[in-house]
């Protein structure tokens, strides 16, 4: 018999691509969705929440001449050989449900969904394998109504979760009205039309002219490599040039540019319409310019939806990594997507929604300084004696009840200084101390931990003299006192 | 070429054992784990939040005979061929969290974690193979302080969600003076060990008879089958009856027929005392008898834990599916189990923590009423005139800064009563109707519709003219009248 080998130790590792979030991490994230869902709920929208596992089928990945699923998801056989994944998002669930629940379900059907999703790609710096989304949708309604009510609920999410009005803007665009450019340049092979949504989704990145090199001849790109053009004529391209400039001083300007630039298409017209209504609805309800616009630049998901397409934009300057001022930029995007369940069903149901990347969002909200204010410890009640646990709990408790977060320290009590370091460790805002002394006079010593630090870092001995850091109060006291110094840390 | 088949249509289905939450149920279960969290935060754990995906390796599934890791976790191949797993609870990935971060961790470490763990299971009525937990752990003490914590907290959060005091119980075992009955039994070998530790495991099945039996030549089970029993003498099987029954009426008297039952073992001694520690440190924080027990008889995860097991249970009755009535039964458990790392790292770390059956704990609130209460709809502005659309945003714009949930209806308005349809399963409290008349006369129809439901149901003619369930009010007065009226439904 071979000699059995010991197996190696497990390693403690996360997969690659995966993390842990800690502490305020989580607490920041879950208050910030509970404030967000709030809004959603206020709208009228439902809560769904449906299993993080999907069958592949059902999530509309599975290629029929791979063994496998194609890269994207997690995903796995079943004992009975079916492959089930991981959801990449929320719509596609959304789309299941409700072609699985539609009878059942009120139409229009407004629903929000929050949750983690997963992608199978390869992980880079801040790019993870699991995230958050957090969603709003309404099927089963083609109204121009459904959608600004999207971008309203949208904008009052950003404020409410502390993004203040000025340092946000939500973009506007509709699919309709490029369909409409393209009409007017005689643009209709499948193949061609193609080509141009992928070259005007290189806007942001080329700017005007790059998109009139590559909807002509084509380009040199940085790199130096020639990028070859969809080969328009420069006339012929002239109307899509028109349509991503097109955003003029005013909502009604820029609804004149659109309207010469989708010229004669019926299609572009009722895109322009749409746009129209859509920003009177929104105005009607005091959603104005500074809040909503119509920005014909916008383009991404131009070629994924099928009507309005939106995206909210943070507007102030962060310092990126090598020091450059830049704008935060996109942190929420949607549009409609008319054909939500067709898969399913054979039936068209229009569809519109928006998804809030939750993660740049606590990004910015730490950057403006919202969130991330260093998160308060418990107070820790230190032990001097382990024979008089049970006082030192009886404490916590009153504490606790008093609705201030506190802990009794659960270490080896020998060494005193390691249940100060503890306390430092966990932020504590105060240390309790009794010893056998304390004890008898019945009374404790208070340790404003904070002040401490600080008197620590720069105080003269007079200072230190005249504001003790420790103290002692009577027994009685203790719940007051501790109250006190808290909320003074607090201002 | 083959001719191509057309693709059938994907079913709309979650996977077998997988469900969607809606509305109320995702809700409800959010507003109740807020709750426990901020009890677990109180008492000074911080939150943990650990990705659904761990490896198989880190999660100690892997069988190193096979090709793909055992039943009972969901498990696939990274394109690096290591496998991956999603977590089937929250205490492993809580070892792998503690190995790898321990040296930025505060010791001892207290955290809490919440959210859905993944069991390949068969899944059966009420049995998914998607579930949420909620447990709370203190890694790094191996002080009964730290599991008296624990049981307090417990107490806490149910008296917190909503289980009044009288209505639960927390009942307190520990493994050590399980082992010192075995040591004074004269039980050794590990094989008759583990043959005593499963018998005492059916204690709540087949009672003090059904032991005393299985213990020693064996019994006939329901079916007719005989069991065999572990083969020990009456008297060498007695010290277990004495443990499984030594509940007296007082804690004391409790701890006095255990110190009896664990004879001369030193182990048992040091158990009894461990207990009669735990009792006092509760009773010091007023956490008495009433609410935390001594209770050798529960003897649920004896065979997993290493010292203090608890277990939470509720007392009052319910009606079981067959109409009779029965306990309600176990809502959470935990205990002490002293090795939680070593796996990783060589060395043991004592460790010790509950989990709340959060689904369990759920349906207990809605048996006594707790929660799920209808909930309420959002009020429905109705579309007399698509034209005026603005208008009727305009008012649920008013009625959401007012804080009222308010939406327009987005369906075709064309047929009145699909809108008053649509309201009603929306569970709607009020409906706004505005024709083009009543704008004209700047006012609004204000419609009552649980009051509305309640004449229809039961109202006579002269009771329905007195109080009519819908009336015309001045366009200024829309929100007062409809706070009013959705006040007067709560009361």
């Amino acid at each position: 018999m071979a000699k059995q080998k010991k197996a190696p130790r497990p390693k403690a590792e996360t997969p690659k691509g995966f993390r842990d979030y800690f502490g305020s991490e989580v607490t920041e994230r879950a208050e910030m969705l509970r404030k967000i869902t709030g809004v959603y709920h206020a709208y009228g929208f439902d809560a769904l929440e449906s299993a993080a596992v999907e069958t592949v089928e059902a999530l509309g990945k599975f290629l029929p001449d791979v063994d496998r699923p194609n890269e994207g998801v997690f995903a796995w056989q079943d004992e009975d050989e079916k492959w089930l994944a991981l959801r990449y998002d929320l719509t596609a669930p959304l789309a299941r449900v409700y072609a699985q629940h539609r009878n059942d379900l009120p139409t229009p059907y407004r629903r929000y969904a929050m949750g983690p999703v997963w992608r199978n790609e390869k992980p880079g710096p801040g790019r993870f394998r699991q995230f958050y989304q957090c969603d709003a949708d309404t099927v089963g309604t083609a109204s121009p109504a459904a959608d600004a009510e999207i971008c309203a609920m949208l904008a009052d999410c950003l404020e409410t979760v502390g993004i203040p009005r000025g340092d946000y803007v939500i973009r506007v665009n509709n699919r309709k009205v490029l369909n409409g450019v393209l009409e007017t340049m005689g643009v209709t092979d499948e193949a061609q039309s193609a080509a141009v949504l992928r070259t005007i989704d290189k806007f942001d990145k080329v700017g005007e002219e790059g998109v009139r090199q590559l909807l002509g001849k084509g380009r040199l790109d940085a790199s130096g490599a020639y990028i070859d053009g969809v080969g328009l004529s420069e006339e012929q391209a002239e109307p899509v040039i028109a349509f991503l400039t097109s955003k003029g001083a005013s909502t009604q300007q820029t609804l004149a540019n659109l309207r010469s630039a989708v010229g004669a298409s019926a299609m572009g017209a009722e895109g322009v319409d749409e746009l129209e209504q859509f920003a009177a609805l929104l105005e009607a309800q005091g959603y104005g310019s500074d809040r909503i616009v119509i920005d014909p630049s916008v383009v991404r998901g131009l070629g994924y939806y099928t009507g309005p397409v939106y995206e909210a934009e943070l507007t102030f300057e962060i310092t990126d990594e090598k020091g450059r001022p830049r704008q935060f930029g996109s942190v929420a995007g949607g549009g409609r997507y008319d054909d939500l369940v067709k898969r399913f069903t054979g039936q068209a149901v229009p569809a519109t929604g928006v998804s809030i990347g939750v993660d740049r969002l606590l990004a910015a909200l730490r950057e403006k300084g919202r969130i991330g204010g260093e998160a308060q410890g418990p107070v820790v009640v230190t032990v001097m004696d382990k024979a008089r646990m049970a006082d030192y709990l009886a404490m916590v408790a009153e504490l606790r009840q008093a609705g201030i977060r506190a802990e009794v320290y659960l270490g080896n009590p020998k060494n005193f200084g390691n249940q100060l370091k503890y306390a430092d460790k966990r932020a504590s805002p105060v240390a309790i101390i009794q010893g056998s002394d304390e004890m008898e006079r019945d009374v404790v010593q208070i340790k404003d931990l904070v002040l401490g630090a600080q008197i620590a870092e720069s105080a003269t001995l007079e200072e230190w003299k005249e504001r003790p850091s420790q103290f002692e109060v009577p027994r009685a006291e203790l719940v007051g006192r501790v109250r006190e110094i808290i909320e003074g840390q607090a201002r």
